[in-house]
């Protein structure tokens, strides 16, 4: 008897027919013996519809009533969730944010949890075995009481909330793949679906790209050691719970240290979502770095990669430095503006390139990891554009026309290749 | 400076267009220096929407579980009517059914307010000049912390208790017709509408089928002495607030005492719900009225008409009744399952009559209102098929196909035409 938290996403709960599908899954848990806590989102498109009118009615809407607006999404297929369970003989009632209650902080639209407390649901688990539905992505605020959302993806914060307040012993993520893979699968074919990847390793993907996971419920999941398990919704309910080579059906994203065969690498990752400025012949002195990236924080721009070059007479240097694309623009006229403070000759922007990474926390123990992505890449004439490195990752800034053969290229050369 | 509440209907705020219109009509009564509270229903056709999905999820669904799905239509609109008003510059929240609270019994899909405290509402009208923007149709279980509907057309009696709470001067209920009549103006072009109705009159005229407003919030109107005040809310909201002939823009629902000038006969009002029953040569004896009524009362067929003929010999007797003609086939069944122990000599059903019924508080104090009916009947050749009478209220079942005679008849013998 395990406890578990199941969370489905939009696509899984789209009509009455999937909704059934959920129901079938969560039957097969309970039918094993399971305690279930299941997190729903709202049927897929209809938060985009409430957002809609919300603009609609005005463009500088309150947030808190825009949050009152879109959590009823979810308030919707938690009860017709508990409905269809029902029908199928399973004790079963729906929670809304505010019933648990699941207490956020007061940022309104994208609140954070402040509190849950469990003990409630464990008591109903234990008396009455009751399948708690809980209306995912939704909160209500503890200062005010007013219904408040978490921001979208929210629902994979909420079940993993959830799965922490029940201590639950897993929290699988329904979703639209069936797992976390060593890469895009669509840009090499034999990437492989891992069986575990640890947390770190996951938010590195996460944040790089992979859309897998809120970055957020990954990072809660980590506080928490809630142990998630990524998975699809759209096996069959009834069908055996192993893939076609006897695995588990998805991906575990746990501690490092439950994962007993560490790969060096992981995974290989890339985004797209980049956008290079260069400063030619800055002076090199102190306080320049701040007159840079300081009006940029002042206007919100999230810097990423940063190189400075040595300069050879230790006057002038280059600076170099990415953006989100969608700054891309705003940033330039943000250095344009603080130019005579900051000093430098010209500004260069290149938005056609893209961030490839590998990914693992094997590195931490290896060297020369990065040395052989380097010389991989050289070998097929990949020009470099900007490295930076972590603990468990080396990200390369290249052009993006070569994208597919660095990450093909990558993938295979760290052994990734099925 | 007055206090209002103003409940809308569902045509009343189909889609963001509506909205702005509820809402000018809003900004009308602030702007004249108002307290205000606005009683929303869900967009029209969202609530058979939900209820369908309930229905789809589980034909036996929960009604708690199919509470919490339906009451999220609500909800949506008094978000975006709170954010319209905000964007006109209007200081105005939203109010969930368990933000208020707006307490009712466990009688969920249609249960009954048990309390509801002002206070709160009273408080943000005096300090802040806030509107409050309320979600009808909807409160929240006293006992279980559970959200509960008030059943369809709920938004009316939430409207009503919102102005008993807050001890509202009149509440304005926006429909989509321009007040209540003398009787249907499709077959009386010369029907007027009233400048005033008594609540025992509405009470007759809404169970007989001028589906103006929903029954149970007038009688609740009526216990709680909330005037009552039914007008379009597609009068264009910055006209002047009174129509073509000066007078208010609806009529007024209120205590027969506020009404000066009270008239005989107020309304000529007709139901063809109706489906007569007689049962012929049952004997005469104690007990019978008991075997006839007492399996229909067991059956939930709710009867309405009643009438025994005295017999001639005081042996055998003719009774005659109606029922609703949904329930026509049931109550057919159920008393011929119920003849032996009854004991009569033949049923004969019609279904094809119709209730014709003459209601004025007036009839209290002058008599002879009865006799005008039936002689003005009689002379038009009209034969009537049962009668039933109250202190204010005379019923007539006729032939269906003199409903239109019989009710132009009488509205003009009661001099109700224009």
């Amino acid at each position: 008897m395990a406890r578990l938290v199941m969370k489905f996403g939009g696509t899984s709960v789209a009509d009455i027919e999937r909704i059934r599908n959920v129901a079938r899954h969560v039957k097969r848990e309970v039918d094993a013996g399971h305690e279930v806590a299941v997190v729903v989102s709202a049927m897929s498109g209809k938060t985009n519809e409430l957002v809609a009118w919300c603009r609609d009615a005005s463009p500088m809407h309150d947030a808190r009533e825009y949050d009152a607006v879109v959590a009823s999404g979810e308030q919707v297929t938690s009860g017709l969730l508990a409905i269809v369970l029902q029908g199928m003989g399973i004790t079963a009632r729906s929670w809304q944010g505010w019933q648990l209650p699941l207490y956020t902080d007061g940022t309104h639209a994208s609140a954070r949890i402040k509190g849950l407390n469990g003990e409630e649901l464990i008591k109903r688990f234990k008396e009455r075995k009751e399948v708690a539905v809980i209306a995912g992505f939704q909160g209500i605020n503890q200062e005010t009481g007013r219904i408040s959302t978490l921001g979208r993806g929210g629902s994979d914060t909420s079940a993993v909330a959830v799965a922490a307040a029940v201590h639950a012993d897993r929290c699988d993520i329904y979703t639209d793949v069936d797992g976390v893979y060593t890469t895009d699968p669509r840009i090499v074919p034999k990437a492989q679906r891992l069986e575990a990847v640890a947390f770190e390793e996951m938010l590195e993907m996460a944040s790089l790209g992979a859309k897998v996971l809120q970055v957020r419920s990954v990072e809660l999941a980590m506080t928490q050691k809630v142990r998630l398990f990524v998975r699809s919704s759209f096996d069959a309910p009834d069908a055996p719970q192993v893939d076609n080579k006897g695995r588990p059906p998805g991906t575990l994203i746990c501690d490092e240290e439950e994962i007993v065969e560490n790969q060096i690498v992981t995974g290989i990752a890339f985004s797209k979502d980049e956008a290079q400025i260069a400063l030619r012949e800055v002076a090199d002195k102190p306080g320049v770095a701040a007159a840079i990236f300081g009006p940029l924080a002042a206007a919100h721009i999230n810097v990423d990669m940063i190189v400075q070059n040595v300069s050879a007479d230790g006057k002038k240097t280059d600076i170099t430095f990415t953006v989100p694309v969608a700054e891309f623009a705003k940033a330039k006229a943000t250095i344009e503006k603080a130019k005579s403070k900051i000093g430098f000759a010209s500004m260069e922007g290149y938005s056609d390139v893209v961030k490839v990474s590998v990914i693992g926390v094997g590195m931490r123990s290896h060297a020369g990891v990065a040395a052989t992505a380097f010389r991989s890449l050289a070998e097929k004439g990949i020009n470099i554009r900007v490295i930076s490195t972590s603990e468990i990752k080396i990200s390369i800034l290249i052009d993006a026309a070569y994208t597919e053969l660095a990450v093909r290229t990558l993938h295979s050369v760290y052994g990734l290749d099925g």
